[in-house]
């Protein structure tokens, strides 16, 4: 199943970390943007083109050190459908870098909706006997609010495609405590119940190397509650948000990984992105440069806590 | 605030119901698809000229009735970018007709992404210097799993825009109370916490007739637990699926309402577009007017039931 591939990916790269592409237009050095808006003026087309061409050069700067990408929905759709279209160019090049794909959507529903949602993001639309795909991502993070109903539709098109779901369990922001850390009469957790329901759905797609296909959104801010994750649902791979901009440090998350320094991904977006902005005295031309510095970095801290 | 104008629509069509549009293409008539899949064989474009033509005549057919629509945004993105752009003239052309327009988005992040999202969904983007509407919906639907951090940029949007949110408190599916149900340490269950922070959250959007613009989202297949939100939450906007293809049925929604006829919205999507499939001999060229007859005919069985 799909976090095979992951696995895989992550073993030849040495390195169990992805790069967020968030673009925030902020983001993008006026070299880039000056020549587009001067042709196209302030026009979500521009927008999209300008986020096309930094995630491009992100891309060709990071494949052969980072092992997979995590586009944020959210970046996209608000430049409209030209902003949707610069997510599937992005996936697809990222995909011809050998790179794996984690579109980060957090998408949710129900029944035939759901189904819909794998289909969009992860399987393929049937169009007058045609097969396509519309955004085809390797992987896609879920919350599971709605329970069962909402990720049977896409344990199908996992199995079928080889792809595989993230499901938020304790995510990294502050306030994630007020529904995921509630106690339940049992004296369980919200989220801990989250984590054993995810090792249920789980069982429907059993990977090689001991993780499954579904794994869990797990932020690097709460050490505590990753290591209880981690106890609770030790074939969960982990997609770890929160390291670096969020303050979520290395140290924490050794209890992520196994004895081969395997089992979870550490993400960092804004970091990488921006980091040309952070360096001292690098010209915005070298921001992908700054970039793969940064990643570079990041890999060595991560590797630094695991086994 | 924005329930303000959904409540009007309301009160001048005497009509507490919304259409989805969640138009698979199975659902249209093949006189649409055949000329389309013709003229641009089978295409993701062809697929989003379909529903975008599908939409249009459902429009035209239901403004003067049905106070709004909630597209299902997983069936525009299952048709790639394309989709995304009939997800936006669908917008529009409600918006043109007069309709209240709820995306059904169930979107869900923190922080700067949720920021993302509610420009993209309901608010502005900036792109050098022009403010431009991606998406451009009156509300939005939203998952509050993450918690406020969640929910306070929206919050912010909502009031500079006139706009509303629907959070999922307890949804109309068979293993919703999977999550939601579970009984907490303090007695409560979860959906009974999360109405009690979508009050919380409401606060800070006023309206001027007693509801908030922070709505919930409750399923019409559980009477029971809509009779206890209610209480918990008198001034909160309901929207509720699951009426009629799903099993709801009217009799258990009148708790829903209040001595005026008022407080929530009562969608049917299958059983509106799909009408033309269920009447005897009605021939695909009148779905449209199929759609008309039934959403008279939920209007009247709703309206039976309220005050």
């Amino acid at each position: 199943m799909s976090f095979d591939r992951l696995i895989e990916k992550i073993k030849a790269a040495g390195n169990p970390t992805v790069a967020g592409l968030d673009p925030r237009l902020e983001y993008i050095p006026e070299y880039i943007k000056a020549p587009v808006f001067e042709k196209m003026g302030g026009t979500m087309g521009a927008a999209a083109e300008c986020i096309w061409q930094f995630n491009r050069q992100l891309i060709d700067a990071l494949y052969d050190v980072v092992p997979a990408v995590k586009p944020q929905c959210a970046y996209y759709e608000m430049y409209g459908w030209q902003g949707m279209h610069t997510l599937r160019q992005t996936i697809d090049y990222a995909k011809s870098k050998g790179m794996f794909v984690i579109t980060d959507g957090k998408r949710n529903d129900i029944g035939a909706t759901m189904t819909a949602y794998a289909a969009a993001h992860l399987g393929k639309t049937e169009i007058n006997g045609e097969r396509l795909s519309a955004f085809d991502a390797d992987a896609l993070t879920v919350n599971a609010y709605l329970g069962t109903d909402g990720i049977k539709p896409l344990l199908d098109v996992c199995r079928d495609e080889d792809k595989g779901i993230f499901v938020l369990v304790k995510t990294s922001n502050r306030s994630s405590g007020e529904l995921q850390d509630l106690v339940l009469g049992t004296g369980e957790r919200v989220y801990e119940k989250m984590a054993a329901l995810c090792s249920e759905w789980g069982m429907e797609l059993p990977g090689k190397y001991r993780y499954s296909g579904v794994g869990a959104v797990v932020g690097a801010t709460y050490p505590e509650q990753l290591k209880r994750i981690r106890e609770i649902s030790p074939d969960m791979f982990l997609l770890i948000p929160g390291y670096g901009a969020q303050g979520g440090g290395a140290q924490g998350l050794g209890a992520a990984f196994d004895s081969d320094g395997l089992g979870a991904i550490v993400n960092s977006s804004r970091a990488i992105m921006c980091a040309y902005k952070k360096e001292e005295d690098c010209p915005e031309e070298d921001f992908a440069g700054a970039a793969r510095r940064e990643a570079i970095r990041m890999k060595e801290d991560i590797c630094s806590v695991i086994g």
